[in-house]
């Protein structure tokens, strides 16, 4: 049995004193695999990933090793424990409103120099150095005067720290009422089909304050920098936004299979010896992220979503109901919504109801089988 | 058809000086049947009785009527609309914590006065010089001084003043995830066999501040009164709270079998000439208010609702799985929940992060069929 | 100097599994005085009261003791640490509105036997035995099956088995914006002209869930039981809750004189040798609670309040302006507010936004200096 | 007396299907002076500006008008009524956590192409005409598919097409705890003496989503577009955000002072005859953004803010005292904040209670006077 060790990192403080700790788990390998982060929870209502946490854990334990691996659930203990009636009101700092999940920091700005600096070092080299690169800046921000960091700038920072010593990151969401889905770097599109995940969100390599961006970017901007240079060389690191389903749930069969499809994944990129992961068969349907389509409430009621996540809808078909009973005499009380094309209803609104601009759905439009 | 009117009621103003509105459906029949107050959405989140008064409209239109019918959606407008993060804040007055429906007045005091002025009266009279009163009393403490009265004791006079016209209330309601239950004053049992739910919940007749209360407390005292004279009356009203299932949620296809449970017991109680609604047979279910209880959670953490609404859980099953991944490696991860006596899973609480102490579930125990 | 002692007490365990505790000071005396606690914060917006428990430890450490005191800062971690926005939403749980004050436990119920089985015991053996009686059914409370008790319910047993221990309990609170005033029970009138606070408010020995109710009710129900046998004897608890003026403020200089205020009660019931803390020479305005008038918002909109906190009004006077800016031009856009009697502003509103309804004022009426 | 017509536009529908509304005021000039528009209380909690425009419209009414003046009170029909506890919490969007002065629509990028096709217009007709392309613009945005548009940005896009109307716009904001403050583009910097505020920010032309950007960037552009092609014209449009001081309070003597200070610009700018409001004479304190510096709460705890917003603080002089009364035995339980540069402390948050990282205070640096 391979052996784990936890280690609680303070990430910050809250108004009584008391520390903010986050459990950081750690299953070494012989060496020989890649590094590998998985995080859950940053979002306070998106529980699942904690789940999906223990079931890897349960399933790494008896196996053969090469990969290093950091596992850390309830990422983000403010969010996680932020209550506003009976749900968890834990997707933005409830003080100043801002995603905790958009609270990561760029380091793409080191890859030109770096590449100048050093155009011919050899790739175990470039991925060792620009690593230490990213996880010393990283540090240098924690280390910065304690008046010039955020709460959520300092708990973000401090996985980061954690997730640049990885070469393959996984941050574990959920959305609202949803389908499973993966947001996927467009140049790690073939890594896609090793998930149990059928519908692939491929978006571009800018960076918009995620953890999966704050992972890659700097690795891909570091194989431009080289490119420009006229020198191929790999994105060094892979990462992935894995959206398990619906929020506010915990479901430990589920997990297990979630849990096996990382695996799956993970036993593509050699985190083990003599394991059988693998993925499968399933049609992957894959939407570029600038077609990714939200689609707005277009008046304030009260919805039945009809559509449910997963479901593939033809333009005109209904998606939803919205009833208003505030003039069931002067208007029509029942009001048929339809989406004016062909598209896959990957999630929805948590609940039924919707002032006039909520959110209703997002939908994959213009889809493509992977 | 049935002809429907709309009077829309103000029942405040908001701070930017705004009127608070709600709509009141009336239709009328031909005088010799009962009245009958309906209203929904009282508590913000509990959308579905809306879409039960859409269908309860639909389906009165042709009838041909006895009752003259009111039906109240969106009764709090303040509820209705509270939004924090994506679910509705509507269980309290987001400023003051207190319950909406806890904010009615019980005039159960001038029971015993009236009965003592009019010992002798018949009883057609004593239903409609009773009523009277009530209503009158209502009416006074909304003239009272506009400073002595609070934001939702204004919400709930206007509504109990349209309910005191009424012999039948229904105040529909929603758990967060729930069975359908009812609750019934004990002494209205027998008319519980008419609506299409299987959990009936009997409470005894104190007030408590809700709705069905309000409307049936003083008519239960009256009876007290006159029996204390040595007179038997009957209860000359009857109130439920009809609670519809869960929150956040409609669904307009249950809506109609709601719909059509409300008029099964409408019928039986002589609201419609020639109508065919009648109960489903179903074995119903009943529970004291003192064995209905409270399960609250014996530790913090990541819950997996194992048993769900409806079901009956053994002594000794479990009903729910805890996973707390602070100290994974310490304590044991997984926790099994477990209920001590037989019961009947009615509700489970909305989310899966729990506090040590939030209500996870509540049970009918010491179940006795109808 | 005297020594400090600090015990952590868990009162509760939060959704990612970190207990929740609560820091508890100690300072004995010589045993000859009387046994003081003291709580702050048990509202989470309520927080200069831990600045008083500072400066009290601060006065405290070099005095000669006779009594035996606790100090309970930060009382309620959850509230302490519920922000929405930038305030902290700590009056009530987040999960059901319930106000975490309302949240104790009544054991008057105990009196009326306890007199009857010790009809004749001496009052150093009736205070003895009887406070151990209600530690003990506090404790028994806290140590029953996990799943009987709320979130709420947990955190204040916990104080209330502390305050159980004492025969002087202080529950330092303060009001939204408010001036200094006393909630001190109608037999202990007398101890409130040596506190430092000019507003006395006279409550009746009725239970309604606050701490002060908590512990002084059994022993005025104790003081009633030995009266209907004929027996005299003092109500031997006083509790008194103490507004320290407006929430989200710490003030250091004024929890100074705070201190001095308290210090100086203390030192009138004998807790100290040789001090000299004495009352301030003020008038000292009493009111009963029946007389302690709420005014509530006639009218939505945006308020100056014009008197202030502490001001004594003349009925007719304003006490604010409501400004209403959607009907400039049909209504009178600037509303001046009056009150219909003579009465000492206590505190109002922290917000100008109101709604119909909301509290805008709490008065003092009727008043009579103490 | 110049005549005041009032328009209700609608600019959303909330969930229970009633409409929102903004009060829209008008008073006409005689056409020679410019178009100006007023906004107030975007942010819930930010009222005085509702009092600021009741005072200026008292103060309008008399005057000899040149300028056409629409004033709009309640700019944000959900913020404005958004309560959380006693406190407003409309400072973003609750469901999204979106800042509701976040999600304006930029279109400078319309003014490269507008030079170009028209590189010798007359001025006149450039504003004219470049003018009705704004507005045409977001017309055009608010037109579009429903789907397509959030609740907050019609929200905006209302306001904005009303203030595209303009060559004068006026934000009316206030801080948490804060001294008047306004946000002047650094072009316009000649105007900020002409209002009676001392503290001036001076930003640069970028957008930010804010209301003032999005009324000066493209004018801004379109100087730039010209500059480029040779040709010098003016910035043909002044936009300033005005902080009046804190939030959630209502001083209708300051209001009648701030309206002052606007008459006093608008008077520079042509907008009235014979009248003779003047600045008054004061120091006027520049800061440019970058120097305006967030300083972060060092450690969680309770807060004394002792640097009052206005006073100008020395290097190593004390902001702050944070109380720690969780280890008051084994760490300093009372910590003196202190600032490493001289500075003008222009806001603090507005509740004592902090976590680590939270937004104790802004000030300004390499303060410069006007």
């Amino acid at each position: 049995m391979n052996s784990i060790t936890q280690q609680n990192i303070q990430v910050g403080e809250i108004a009584n004193g008391l520390p903010l700790t986050i459990p950081v788990y750690r299953i070494k390998g012989d060496g020989s695999g890649p590094k590998v982060y998985v995080q859950a929870n940053m979002h306070g209502a998106e529980v699942q990933g904690n789940a999906v946490i223990y079931q890897l854990l349960e399933q790494l334990k008896p196996l053969s090793l090469c990969a290093d691996i950091t596992l850390v659930p309830y990422a983000n203990p403010i969010g996680c424990n932020q209550k506003s009636g009976e749900f968890t009101l834990g997707r933005f700092d409830p003080i100043t409103g801002t995603n905790w999940n958009r609270m990561y920091t760029d380091h793409s700005v080191l890859a030109q120099r770096f590449a100048e600096q050093y155009p011919d070092l050899a790739i175990a080299e470039i991925e060792q150095q620009f690593r230490q690169l990213l996880i010393e800046h990283t540090q240098a921000h924690l280390d910065a005067s304690l008046d010039r960091l955020t709460t959520g700038k300092r708990i973000a920072l401090n996985l980061q720290r954690l997730a640049h010593e990885a070469d393959i990151v996984l941050d574990l969401h959920t959305g609202p009422i949803s389908a499973k889905h993966l947001y996927c770097p467009e140049y790690a599109k073939e890594s896609a089909s090793y998930f149990n995940i059928p519908h692939v969100l491929l978006i571009p390599s800018d960076f918009d304050g995620a953890m999966d961006e704050a992972s890659f970017c700097p690795w891909w901007a570091l194989q431009q920098a080289y490119a420009t240079q006229g020198r191929e060389i790999p994105v060094l690191t892979e990462a992935f936004t894995v959206e398990l389903g619906s929020q506010e749930k915990i479901d430990l069969d589920e997990a297990w299979h979630d849990a096996t499809s990382i695996l799956s994944y993970l036993n593509y990129k050699g985190a083990f010896k003599d394991a059988s992961f693998a993925p499968q068969e399933m049609t992957r349907y894959a939407c570029l992220l600038e077609n990714y389509r939200a689609f707005y409430a277009p008046m304030g009621g009260m919805v039945e979503y009809t559509a449910k996540p997963g479901e593939h809808v033809k333009a005109g078909q209904p998606i939803a109901k919205i009833l208003r009973m505030e003039r069931y005499l002067s208007e029509t009380p029942l009001n048929e919504i339809t989406l004016d094309e062909d598209a896959i209803a990957i999630l929805h609104f948590a609940s039924a109801s919707v002032n006039q601009g909520t959110e209703l759905y997002k939908f994959f439009t213009k889809v493509e089988t992977l």
